[in-house]
């Protein structure tokens, strides 16, 4: 017997794969969680039936949202991850020796619970002392915390359908900046231009009311489906490109696809976005 | 009812595209050609049971495989493309008014046909009088023929099973390697690294036993399932990344992703692919 998980893009295209055993299946307050055992992804987080992270391309998305924002903000002590219930983003930014404090913010405790037993290898910074993990609502946090500002925001959700739409939302996004630390960077998912061009579209124009510099890049995240991906790294001051070599150094080696020339390309757009954001 | 043409990669996954009629299904001498159309791709060649092309992502595939090796060979005057019976690639090359004759060499002439007639918006150029289109083997071309060598070589084969394997031969390569004009540069799809890293690597080397310089370079091209797909560009002298600019401005706006930023970012090396080719 063969067995297939599908994930179906708008009943438009779907991408499946073969699964060797399901390892988790569970529902929390907020969705449904599963973990399967593919043969050609590795192990695989599933939320509401969308493909999440795999082990086998989970560096390609992870080192993407993180380090361009990671290797360009003025300082890095101060990080904030929303999401990212996979330990992914939270294990790339604690990479930095400069980072003195990382608070993860996520909603849903049973998600970590299942990718901490299933998916050691993609979380594999649990234990940093330097990690602040808190199961509460990012959208709250962010409107009311009292908390010291963050020197760099990591946006990981989901995406904007479900528990996840939130995160798109504009009020958020001004929660967020407001606490973003002088200077500071922030970079998000933003979905794929090809796949979602008009929500890829609006989340730009969302962004661009609220910070100076607004800059989408793209990479390919092959458990996404169609291919290319879009990360934004916004900020008030400060340039994409513009990184700290030393920092980029100390990650390089460790890193299975970052590295300076790439930071440099995935910020060059195809001509269709760049129309389609009349840029 | 619904129907899906799935595609399966090594019997690991799967892409699957929502099919609302089929245009044609024959056999050629060679291979089962069909046409489908479809919700999201719009319509779709398939070639034993493989993806080839699709009307929506198709300029990926072939803005890629040719401009960058038409801005940067020496000269344009005459180009040789092998395969790519849909027409697309020709009718890249035949944008740049410098070309005086694009001979394309195509084993399959009912592929010719049936894209002429089902996907006329992708092979646009073919009643460009500097096109010479010979449904002759390309294999036995480059081996004997006495045409006069070529400025830039194009191979715009399919993957390497079937009739279109012999085209990852390395004899197949020194008999294109003959047809090429000092100086000139060939440009050919090598396979994903995410899918098939072994033919990727066995490729370039096989490349680097014939050509001084050998630059993979990487795009996105949804259609075919993992992301990120891999060309090549080779030539004994001259860089991939000098370009002129006057080539380039003769065909930016023409082109729906090609553009200077994006020659230069496509050959940014992800870590992974720099490790397993130890560069």
């Amino acid at each position: 017997m063969c067995l297939w998980y599908d994930e179906t893009f708008d009943d438009q295209s779907r991408l499946g794969l073969r699964v060797e055993k399901t390892l988790f299946s569970g529902q929390s307050d907020y969705q449904k969680i599963e973990v399967i055992d593919t043969v050609g992804f590795g192990r695989v987080l599933v939320i509401d039936n969308v493909f999440m992270t795999s082990e086998y391309d989970e560096f390609l998305y992870h080192e993407m949202l993180t380090q361009p924002a990671m290797t360009t903000a003025p300082s890095v002590e101060r990080v904030l991850v929303i999401g990212g219930g996979d330990g992914g983003t939270v294990r790339e930014v604690l990479r930095h020796p400069d980072v003195k404090q990382c608070v993860m913010i996520e909603i849903d405790r049973m998600v970590v619970d299942v990718c901490r037993e299933h998916l050691p290898g993609i979380g594999t910074a649990w234990s940093d002392p330097r990690l602040d993990l808190r199961f509460i609502d990012g959208i709250d946090y962010v409107k009311t915390s009292d908390d010291e500002k963050y020197d760099v925001i990591l946006l990981d959700g989901t995406d904007p359908v479900g528990p996840g739409a939130m995160l798109f939302d504009e009020r958020f996004y001004e929660g967020c900046k407001r606490m973003l630390a002088p200077g500071g960077v922030m970079a998000l998912q933003s979905e794929s231009p090809l796949l979602m061009l008009d929500v890829f579209i609006e989340t730009q124009h969302k962004l661009r009311k609220l910070f100076e510099e607004v800059h989408p890049y793209m990479g390919p995240v092959p458990l996404y489906g169609t291919c290319t991906w879009s990360l934004t790294w916004c900020s008030d001051t400060g340039e994409p490109l513009r990184a700290d070599p030393e920092r980029q150094a100390a990650i390089v080696e460790g890193s299975k696809a970052y590295n300076p020339e790439l930071h440099r390309a995935i910020f060059a757009l195809p001509n269709y976005v760049k129309r389609a954001l009349k840029l």
